[in-house]
């Protein structure tokens, strides 16, 4: 007998909640219960899903109880408290925070690239990569798997709802005051109009680029460009691969865009790599400049798949491809990752 | 005997126009007589320059008589055709457009890399890069000098009065469209609220990244990152070093930035490295991630140097460094450096 599976999602209010529920609501229902849970700030509120208002509990130890998979979508420091609790009760946690991604015993899934491993799970716990990694992955894993991948230099343009709401919420403010003023072509103009309401950015991210996201890692490395040199070897199960990110914050409210080079093993052709990624799962080829077509964030924002565009090779050296790619950050890049994930965990209860 | 060169500047009245009449008031004064030049449009408006009003003329073939030395701040076809006229008559041409950046009868020239290149000029025009180019040519010569480049990968981040004062006003036009409104999270949402309003760019430009500049060259690439291949090799005399570049356009109104990947002939450390850029004339190094030290476009435009951060290598690769750099590209990347050689040439006739 099959009986459907109970999912309780952690962080529903968050800007990758908001797309989870939406999300739970457009999917085939796979899911009994559905359960909502924040922090105590937001317990009572009623939010819609699978068309019905739903109240959302604060988080607690009993707030778990019950649930065959629960999908973290909150900070690192509560995945990384709470989802230990979760799998102690029994539940599959998939986890979307930066806490267990590159914990041995925790793997690190893309349904696109590797279903088989939500099934290896000592801890009881699933991790899905940082965005950044998400948009680029499936398109450079399909590349990889006939041209072998040898080395990978990634400049980003990363969106400030990375930083959730909270970013979102800074670059909004911020636009407002440099909105219809001539500000950006005097030094400091941009500066002195945002003063000290930078959120949660290192400097202004209106009318500006920021070269920094994360933490100071070491020697002059951000968390984010090791983490994102690190999710990829392990997905790719290439511990050597030498991979030289650098993470920069544009003032684009959501999709991630990436700047790909790419070398190989073996040399590579563009028309060879458009057949691959025309046909990839989850990837949209969208690469004719003659004709105005390359992916930008206004245009793959809301969408499912990741984009990728601007495909081309040099003479200078026939293993090496530039691709620039973008894939929503709070779609592919956390909820529907997570979801994916928790639907392949909801297999094994329906198997049953 | 000396005398004082006379000096005329065609497209007075463009962005970077306006940042060269700065510029011939805040130097020391080496000029005789200063003329400006613009189109027809332009002709009769009144423009402070060196404290003195002066009036300008449109460009014709008397507009240019008794130049010593002319520089043309004006579109590449107006410079194409302009430019060898004025040189017929005599004067010393200093182009900042892209048409004869690539004849190897013009030399191209940065005046902390290659000043001497300004008297090697057969048909009487000297060429100033592009402003990407600029914004990293003197802290990538200065490295190149001491351990020997064998490769660059180049993602940059353009800002918009690249492409003059359209490209500034489409960007305050859409800005305008978008602030105070939560779009730029849903599919579209942005596309709908610019409409057709594109200006001189292939996509909304505001919250949104355009990975396009320049016009469709071969093979996919773009005119502009072709262009700063070339400009690369040329300047640093590598004719078949490996560029690798990506050109994206940002909602940035001034100064260009560079996301950096150089690999060298030789081992190269970081401390090292500092201490090159430290003393490299025309270069700020800021980089100190920890005190929230790397370039920005916000605080770097406006000011003359370029500006350089986020240095780093890895321990994947010891010949490898990564660079951040910036540089305002209506000053170094355009007024400034046709200012620079300018004066260079203006020497020829004060030495006479
Ligand atoms: N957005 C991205 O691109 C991105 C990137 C990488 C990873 N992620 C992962 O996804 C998570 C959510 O991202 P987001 O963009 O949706 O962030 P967000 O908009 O800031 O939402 C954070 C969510 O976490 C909940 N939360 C915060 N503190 C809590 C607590 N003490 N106990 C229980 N719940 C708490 C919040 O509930 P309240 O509303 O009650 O505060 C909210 O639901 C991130 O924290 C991160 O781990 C997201
Ligand atoms: N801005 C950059 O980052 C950048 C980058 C690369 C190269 N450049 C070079 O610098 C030039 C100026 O850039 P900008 O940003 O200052 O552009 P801009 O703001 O559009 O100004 C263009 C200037 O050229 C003049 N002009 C246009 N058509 C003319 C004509 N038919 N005859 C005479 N003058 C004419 C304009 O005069 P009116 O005001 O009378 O129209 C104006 O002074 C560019 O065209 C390019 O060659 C600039």
């Amino acid at each position: 007998m099959t009986r459907r599976p109970a999912l309780t999602v952690v962080g529903a209010t968050g800007g990758a909640g908001s797309v989870m529920l939406q999300i739970l609501s457009q999917h085939a229902d796979v899911w009994g219960e559905v359960r909502l849970v924040a922090s105590a700030r937001s317990a009572g509120r009623k939010l819609l899903v699978r068309g019905e208002e739903c109240e959302v509990l604060a988080l607690s130890e009993e707030a778990l109880d019950g649930a065959d998979v629960v999908v973290f979508l909150a900070p690192d420091e509560i995945a990384a408290h709470w989802a230990p609790v979760a799998a102690a009760k029994g539940a599959v946690v998939v986890d979307s925070s930066a806490a267990f991604r590159m914990d041995p015993d925790v793997p690190l899934v893309v349904p696109e690239l590797n279903p088989h491993a939500v099934r290896m799970r000592p801890r009881g716990i699933v991790a899905s990569p940082h965005p950044t990694t998400l948009a680029m992955i499936v398109t450079v894993g399909a590349l990889h798997a006939e041209f072998c991948l040898s080395e990978l230099v990634l400049s980003t343009y990363q969106a400030v709802s990375g930083e959730g709401q909270a970013g979102v919420e800074a670059l909004r403010r911020q636009i407002s005051l440099v909105a219809g003023t001539g500000l950006g072509t005097s030094p400091g103009d941009v500066r002195r109009a945002v003063g000290d309401d930078l959120g949660p950015f290192a400097a202004p991210v209106a009318l500006n680029v920021v070269p920094w996201a994360g933490e100071l890692a070491e020697d002059g490395w951000s968390s984010q460009e090791l983490g994102l040199r690190d999710e990829l070897r392990k997905l790719l199960d290439l511990p050597r691969l030498p991979v030289a990110a650098t993470c920069v914050r544009v003032p684009v409210v959501t999709t991630h865009s990436v700047s790909v080079h790419a070398r190989f093993e073996n040399e590579v052709d563009v028309a060879r790599a458009h057949e691959i990624l025309a046909t990839a799962p989850g990837v949209v080829l969208f690469d004719d400049p003659a004709a105005g077509e390359f992916p930008t964030p206004a245009d793959v924002v809301g969408t499912d798949p990741t984009w990728v565009g601007r495909v081309r090779s040099s003479p200078d050296d026939p293993r090496v491809l530039e691709l620039f790619v973008c894939g929503d950050n709070l779609r592919k890049g956390t909820a529907l990752n997570a979801a994916h994930i928790a639907e392949l965990a909801a297999r094994e209860f329906t198997a049953r």
